[in-house]
């Protein structure tokens, strides 16, 4: 069974063996011709795919009354992944998901690493730094790329570590935020296996 | 006694009776006779007021050694003025403060409100939305403009609150930031209260 996350610039694909990545501007979706099952937050692509038989969008299958209407589909997903915790997906914004027993509780929604640092160097060239993850965070800084790795760093440390929940991180910058963290597991394939749920759930197959 | 803390745009001048404001493009500091005591993050009109005797920068009078060389001359103020407690300067930045016992113990800056909404709106023109101020900070929330409400402003709370220390706000969102605390004192003069401590500290009258 073929599962397929589609983003802005590329096709995720996971074959239940392996996963990988497909250009959007490269890669022509009606070359495939075996079943498989999406989630899309691409716009553009939505009539092609829409036209093409063997290509079965989950959104209809989930059950948004504990959702809202605007949530990414990606943030669903990996909140149907998991029964109990905090999901961190660390892309290039950091979204963070608290579920439990099966249930969405609510999420918040933060820069992510890339963006932010960005944001950091427009206030002050003085501010230019990348961040620094193996800052002590129970220390107050004394000197500036300490203070902006702490204020970006160490705030979302703080509310994360509150819920007192079992830590999932996915996203790109998985890795780095695991080192924020005593106990994470670091899960690339989440949101694949919140699709897997969707498709038992909804009986597709 | 004039006081005058130079920004980026303007003066901001405190007489001890009240404080007013001059642009630093239209003003010209040698119409000032008087003795005043200044302190500049402005590098432009650096040489120029060296060259006024009556204008006298406070920095050499510093005692830097709990402090760190790239700190902001503002924030050292600002600590200057209290003895214990966390200040949380609010504007185009939001610099955090910690004072024990008169004696800085570090800080950390996130972006300001302004900064950090556009910041938002470039992650997503579905993220473009003013803060929430009002939000109930002890909800998860589940829907958008309460996302990034909470990740901007909880975050923020989050780690402000953990000092249980006296909080002290100011800055141009001071009234904003205090919705976010349970008891804060506003205090727009706390650079100049900082400043006058600088001024007893070296006898400079």
């Amino acid at each position: 069974m073929l599962l397929c996350d589609i983003g802005n610039t590329s096709y995720h694909f996971y074959d239940a063996e392996r996963d990988y990545k497909a250009s959007v501007s490269d890669f022509e979706p009606s070359t495939l011709t075996e079943t498989l099952y999406y989630i899309s937050v691409n716009a553009d692509l939505e009539k092609k795919l829409e036209s093409l038989e063997n290509w079965i969008d989950l959104r209809p299958f989930i059950d948004w009354k504990n959702y809202y209407d605007t949530m990414g589909i990606d943030r669903v997903m990996a909140c149907e992944a998991i029964e109990n915790g905090v999901i961190v997906d660390a892309g290039s914004a950091i979204t963070v998901d608290v579920v439990k027993e099966g249930v969405f509780q609510g999420g918040f929604i933060t820069p992510g690493v890339k963006i932010m640092q960005e944001t950091y160097r427009q206030l002050s060239p003085r501010l230019d730094y990348s961040f620094n993850f193996d800052l002590d965070l129970d220390k107050m800084p004394k000197n500036s790329r300490d203070a902006i790795s702490y204020g970006y760093l160490r705030l979302l440390q703080c509310e994360v570590s509150r819920h007192k929940a079992p830590l999932y991180l996915t996203g790109g910058d998985a890795a780095k935020m695991a080192k924020l963290f005593d106990s994470a597991i670091i899960d690339e394939l989440l949101i694949f296996k919140g699709m897997n749920t969707i498709i038992k759930k909804a009986s597709l197959c």
